[in-house]
């Protein structure tokens, strides 16, 4: 009977993973309708493709040799047979730990959980260098991205690794729950560097000094696609409890859902407010960015505070996310979206949110690890983008940027009928 | 080992809190996507606005306040520190109920799944006001219904409150399993006392008695949306049984499932062949109406009918849904989404249908409750509109009306590419 | 204490298959939004109206003889009664199995989890015969599909069932775990016989033999609508496990969910590569082909393979789906969506590799299985399709095909303002 409890446990928390692992294959589709909506018509079906693809690469490239990488220590080559091994892992696991009650489930529904915040991390930097990079240029980065910077990175925290061998962060205090650093900021970290290479769009930033204004061609999208992400981050954070099944776990993944969705409810309203009193009307992407930038801040630790103080540091994002934008554009560095602000500034502002409500964390090892984290992401990222500028080139053609990725990348536009152009794809 | 099998079952009850939960913040897309497609193009940004900002809204004023009213009975200034208390309230719930086998699970699980429900009250109205109330109007009655209208009225019956400690609806044999009447008709009456103080939109109404079509802007939103709403609708029926964890609930919460499914069937069935018969056509807007009126009407009571039943009345509520429609156009009450008809109509009618199959329920009952919630719903909701009216102004000025209440209320368009205007988002 | 333990795992059954189900109900999301951005934009309410009205019909069908038709053994009008029936069963099957351990839930939860296949099934059909056919007619042939020629055929190999009393496939070897056959090539063919009927599209296929190219209207949609479909199949796929409640049932619903999403990333990166080879491009409505490829292919087996192995099957029908769609367009069979190279041609594919990673099945008796369903399936849809033709008529007017189906079956455009002719609605 004994054996019977513990089969249930198993079980429940199996399915847990599951279902918070779909919730958070359900943010491509937030990622993809929230990038689709803000770009302009002529380069929305490449953001699309990239988004999908990008997506896939990673649960390739993940189960190749990441999850290896990240959880197993073992090296690259040895992740090429990895796929074939997860099932005995998940079989030996569970007649290992058999009745000692601990946090025990499929090794399978442990990888799908963990593949798709890979994902999550790259979706990052689609945003960020839409409408100017190279389709194939793109796609290059997301296979050594998803399949190498990002497992080694997230390797130190959530593996406990040293970072290249020299110290711990969790020995400094460091902690990061669901990933506002090890997944979002990091994502922002790669798409900086990209953006750097990559240059503004043109037209953006002006002779005259004067910033642009490039409006997004579909804005349900964009309120489809935050309101996606919203969902699929129960998912993101409620799943990263770990576990469900008994009442200590249970509790805490119900303290998640909660605070997850006040933060953004709080990053809404400020953002909102905010974008009222400097723009002095009621900015819509301005509110969905708030509730973004809210969801990126609670993500680093949603287990500890009060849903008030969750509501309260979802709104520090909500008004940081709206001036963080703003420098930017000042400082010219074109992100069509505000991905950087949204997952970069508001990944870094909840590392280090994070004292304030969880005593066994402190704010130098949030800073280390923060810093180390960018470091490293962003180095590699601005290596392997240098590497593939200088060979393929990253950036489409004067004449592909002024008429649409969508025809020089992908051969067809997104709405043929709708723009005045009329359908050019040839049969 | 019997803590080991509690544990469990408070693990699993917790858990399908969660999901259903989740499932009912998903509706809050369902509502922007359904209400973006029926609007004109001019006004999709400014309704998205709402819609998001209303969830956003609810969240925070249900924890400030909304909740303690509900289920406390605290006083208003009481529950302002409700948020914080969250916690404590479910770890000391499971310390005092232990191993009762009770329905116990964690409080901020409970807590998550009211809170999605005050938005679905508060999303019925934006349809309804759609076009031509100003935002910020709207979002000022957005706080007083959610944090106050909506959670005094719900204590009446889910918390067994006496009626302004006049008499107790339960005591009358009013049932309203899922609120077809305390969300869903209790939203169409705060928007119908909306809709009589602002006014129908130009145009629709014409000097010669004509009813002017005001066709909707993006149709496969609007499908899109009825499909959200379709499935967040399992969570909405599906978690209000209030418990998984032993064979009885389980069967229940299946029920719940199938009949709230087949119930949205037989309505789009029958308001697809009455619109036939009337006007012809196989009428899209009707069929989704038709799906979301059988949505309602089941709410009242999805665990008693048989699955043909549930179906039949699902088919009813369709039929009444296209009448009603009809109905309130030729009293001239402007309802651009048919949102008093399908939430309101179909709602009296699903608590009216209760005592067909529950035998529990007295149609008295159900007609003193249905008049108890719009009487109170209805009558506040004119006086804070009546309020925000006579001092800001709900409704905006004929030449934003005329532009469009997406350039005078948030400044940005929705589409800026696809309408002959273009973009007139000034940088 | 026993019983406690048996009453946990039926609740989490339950739980298991509704949330599996809820996740198929997407689907009929999924296909909506795909097909509704894959077609001109004259036909998107009409397709869009047959879409949701399928799901329904199919509900309606299923519940009133369908579900009898395919488990009961019942004779058609036996199953009128069926509806009411169901909750009985579903208590009798749990007192009657009591502690047995056996697999054993809700029977409303079962049924809940079949009914959104039959609607699968469907859905298949209505992409293939896009902007032609009338609604009534393919609203008349869903009736029949969903009601007997469906539940016939699914209950030779999911009920064990003799073929028409002659034999027994199950004998022969043949399996197919969650339906690429028995749902997707049986939508295929009932597809292709309408087809067959209906003829190409005007324009399609020109005079001097090109092939003329129609794009679709909103590629954003079509995205979305994959992806849907990516998340729903893990319901599709996932709940076929049909238990969730022992670490045995368990980890094959996590290998599933893996292998699922594995294999949907392997048919997507495949033709990707493959479209790029063939047109030069990255080819997006290919490179979401192959993603529904890969979901159709691991369909018939997503529990014994490894995820490599996953990827790569996955991978073939993304090579498949591109030559597929490209020989039926050279063949002058048009299917506007690609639903016969995605389903049939696929779903033919994942049943001949069930053997290479199931030791139980046999290549004889996946190629029986195969041309019984097809032989099934095709022929009775023929007549079907054929009597519908020669009495009501299938496709619409050459007039009608001219100006839209939706102004000709609807009477209401998907984008009045974005397209050139504006709202032609009358008031």
């Amino acid at each position: 009977m004994e054996n019977q409890i513990f089969q249930l446990q198993y079980a429940i928390d199996t399915f847990y993973f599951l279902i918070c692992g779909a919730l958070v294959m359900w943010m491509a589709a937030g990622f993809s309708m929230l990038e689709a909506g803000l770009v302009r018509s002529k380069n929305t079906t490449e953001i699309l493709t990239k988004n999908v693809a990008l997506f896939a690469i990673a649960c390739i490239m993940y189960m190749v040799c990441g999850y290896m990488i990240m959880y197993d220590g073992g090296l690259f080559l040895d992740g090429i047979a990895g796929g074939s091994t997860l099932v005995n892992d998940a079989l030996s696991a569970s007649a290992e730990n058999g009745f000692d009650g601990g946090s025990v489930y499929a090794g399978a529904a442990d990888f799908f959980f963990q593949v798709v915040f890979v994902a999550t991390a790259m979706s990052v930097v689609s945003g960020a260098v839409a409408e100017r990079m190279k389709l194939w240029a793109f796609l290059a980065f997301a296979v050594v991205m998803t399949g190498f910077i990002y497992p080694l990175e997230g390797s130190w925290t959530w593996n406990g690794d040293a970072v290249f061998g020299l110290f711990n962060l969790g020995d400094l205090g460091f902690s990061d729950f669901a990933g506002s650093g090890i997944v979002h900021m990091a994502g922002a970290s790669a798409a900086l560097a990209g953006v750097l290479l990559l240059g503004p769009r043109k037209g953006k930033y002006r002779a005259d000094g004067r910033v642009g204004a490039i409006p997004g061609a579909n804005l349900p999208l964009a309120g489809l696609g935050t309101l996606i992400l919203w969902l699929g981050w129960f998912g993101f954070n409620g799943g990263s409890v770990l576990k469900l099944g008994d009442i200590t776990s249970a509790n805490s993944v119900a303290m998640v859902f909660l605070n997850t969705n006040t933060a953004a409810a709080g990053g809404l309203v400020a953002a909102l407010l905010v974008a009222r009193a400097v723009f002095g009307k009621g900015d819509f992407t301005m509110a969905l960015n708030g509730a973004l930038a809210g969801l990126v801040v609670i993500t680093a630790e949603p287990s500890t505070p009060t849903p008030l103080v969750a509501t309260l540091f979802g709104a520090a994002g909500g008004i940081l996310v709206v001036f963080s934008i703003l420098f930017f554009d000042k400082i010219k560095i074109d992100d069509p979206v505000g991905a950087i602000s949204v997952h970069g500034a508001c990944g870094l502002l909840g590392l280090l949110l994070v004292p304030v409500t969880n005593g066994d964390v402190t704010f130098l090892g949030q800073i280390v690890g923060a810093a180390t984290i960018f470091a490293w992401v962003f180095g590699a990222s601005l290596v392997v983008w240098a590497i593939i500028k200088f060979t393929f080139g990253i950036r489409v053609s004067e004449q592909a940027e002024a008429e649409g990725t969508d025809l020089s990348e992908i051969g067809m536009e997104a709405y043929p009928e709708f723009t005045s152009g009329g359908s050019r794809r040839t049969a």
